[in-house]
């Protein structure tokens, strides 16, 4: 038996998805800068995808989608990016304590390159102060970035209130938001929300690793952080991972329609889970926000009982989590993380639960938790 | 019928690369950063690829595989990677007049940022002059960037010899070579051309398109450009291309052995199809080095006949070819190309040949150049 928990990491694609991939290498396989119809086909399924995922964030705000490498290209893009167009206007930007380590790093690297970068703290469930944010924000803030849900412990930030606060205070401000870990799973509206870049990972929604995108207003240049071909209108040179954007858009097609008839039963397969975890399991306690959290994140600490060996434990009956984000649980620097952010100390397992996740298979790891911890725990 | 002679633009990824892609896609897609054994078999796929993929490029040279999105970001990362790293060392940089633009617009970056940018200028037939290498290189001079094969006219520059002249004049000049075209139709080593960076793509090779790699040698630093999670010891931040890279590694696997066998049919087929074009059609004449250039590139002046018409031409019959290098040819601002940097004012022809092409196909084509070459020089 196998039981994929870590569906946050990344997701198992789908069928269809693949036979999407498989058909566009086999096809379409010419070059979208060629001047042939093998190139004018390839760059259809550019030109196609791009339409319909720019439907799916802007809000029918005008703007353009660039497809990326993934999350972390399209964060580096957007924040690099508007920082290096921008610089001359301001140098201050304004973040929170508990982004992707590709936001954090891409401040960090400003930072030291003479950005001022304010970082705001999230409470203990994982919001932002919007006063906070308010007040904030000045002449000289160019930038805006804010995640959506967060990947460790599934906390959603209300977007169309940041938005409002940003544009409020100073309307030439912009606005980015790392939509990867919400994007399909929760709306998200360019012009609802005032947001003017919005990053999306592929990998995250039942399509290949190694493709995304950025959501860009038409209101926002862009410097770009890859130098070549001019692809993209130079604002992403290089050859395009045509199968992947095909693929991409044959996933959110799929994950759009499935999530909205299956958005319930998720809910309600997690606080099953979360209640009886915390019923039946001794020292047992959520993290982030349980009753308005993302419902394919869960992030549990089991007090005296080290996250990594429950981790292992778990692995030996199939059943796959994660302890704390894959992102930075293998990285060379040890980074703070959204769980140190909201003042847990201890570890935790992040349960990211999948589309296709029942709640038999819920029970079963329940079965296993239970009993391992009550083991580990005697140790 | 349709006859694909635009190989160099880009290739159509083999039935087994293929396979391998969906194998990796539905039996391995854990996260290479998660702790579990999903990610620690995603992550062997991608350790086996840098194993294999190594031996190809490094001649035995200790250095590390990192993988990229493709050639383009290979190269920016080799170029500014080097530049960012060691500036206080030096700000001289030399390149050359027939670079991939993704090296020359890397090159301009820094030749705004603070760089001195030497542009070394070919001869007719596309190859540097190597005493003017030598004189160029002084204490300053941190890189050196130089393509193996050029991808217009085919051009193959002599590494060996250039590799010495740069260590002897300068041991702690870096050496990076744009092999885009060159990997595994021409063997290139690391060791013995004294290279401390290749790039490489898979999609030039019957791999998918959205995948590369760069070789750095051991006593190269590198700054990242890159980024977030510290993936691939924090060269290159972002969840690998898991499905990307080990088809590229399969692909790779199959060339080098068909290339090996085929080499002689393709020259001979290259010839016979150069020498029929030069017999049969008036004012036709070969770009480049036709004796010694690369196996699988054909560039071809029809003088009075505009090269995009031609083209288009050609495609009414099912036949592919390129005018220009794919990558300019659809950019937002035209660049100097191989083609002018030769000499060479009229437009041309680039006839990229696979593996799979034929004799008889060739006959075609050349028939139907005789008849269109006719027809459009009336015109």
């Amino acid at each position: 038996m196998e039981i994929y928990l870590d569906n946050a990491a990344t997701t198992r694609p789908r069928q269809e998805v693949i036979e999407r991939m498989v058909y566009v290498l086999e096809e379409v396989y010419g070059n979208p800068s060629s001047l042939h119809q093998k190139g004018i086909d390839a760059e259809k399924i550019i030109k196609d995808a791009a339409e319909f995922l720019k439907t799916k964030v802007s809000g029918s705000k005008k703007g353009e989608i660039i497809f990326t490498s993934g999350g972390t290209e399209s964060n580096n893009l957007a924040i690099l990016g508007v920082a290096a167009a921008y610089k001359r206007y301001g140098n201050k930007i304004i973040t929170t304590n508990i982004e992707h380590s590709s936001v954090k790093e891409s401040m960090k690297y400003l930072s030291e390159n003479g950005f001022e970068i304010y970082t705001l703290k999230v409470d203990k469930k994982g919001y932002i102060n919007l006063d906070e944010l308010k007040q904030t924000i000045d002449d000289r803030t160019i930038l805006v970035s804010i995640m959506h849900v967060n990947n460790e412990i599934g906390t959603i930030q209300d977007l169309v209130k940041i938005g409002n606060i940003i544009k409020d205070k100073n309307p030439e401000t912009f606005f980015h938001v790392d939509a990867v870990q919400g994007f399909t799973k929760y709306p998200i509206s360019a012009k609802q929300g005032k947001i003017d870049l919005i990053s999306v990972s592929a990998h995250k929604f039942y399509a290949p690793k190694g493709v995304g995108f950025l959501y860009k207003g038409e209101n926002v240049r862009l410097k770009n952080i890859i130098f070549g071909g001019g692809q993209q209108k130079n604002l992403r040179s290089g050859t395009e991972n045509v199968a992947g954007i095909g693929a991409m858009k044959t996933a959110a097609e799929i994950m759009f329609k499935e999530y909205k008839n299956c958005q319930q039963s998720m809910i309600d397969n997690k606080n099953y889970f979360a209640n009886q975890i915390l019923a039946t399991i001794e020292n047992a306690s959520i993290n982030g926000d349980l009753a308005n959290g993302a419902f394919h994140i869960l992030n549990v600490t089991f007090k005296g009982i080290r996250s990594e060996v429950l981790l292992h434990a778990l692995e030996a009956w199939g059943i796959f989590v994660s302890s704390g984000s894959a992102c930075s649980s293998n990285s060379v620097v040890k980074k703070e993380t959204t769980l140190t952010a909201i003042g847990v100390t201890e570890g935790a397992i992040r349960f990211s639960f999948g589309i296709d996740t029942t709640k038999e298979e819920l029970d079963f790891v329940l079965k296993i938790l239970q009993e391992q911890t009550k083991l580990l725990a005697t140790d």
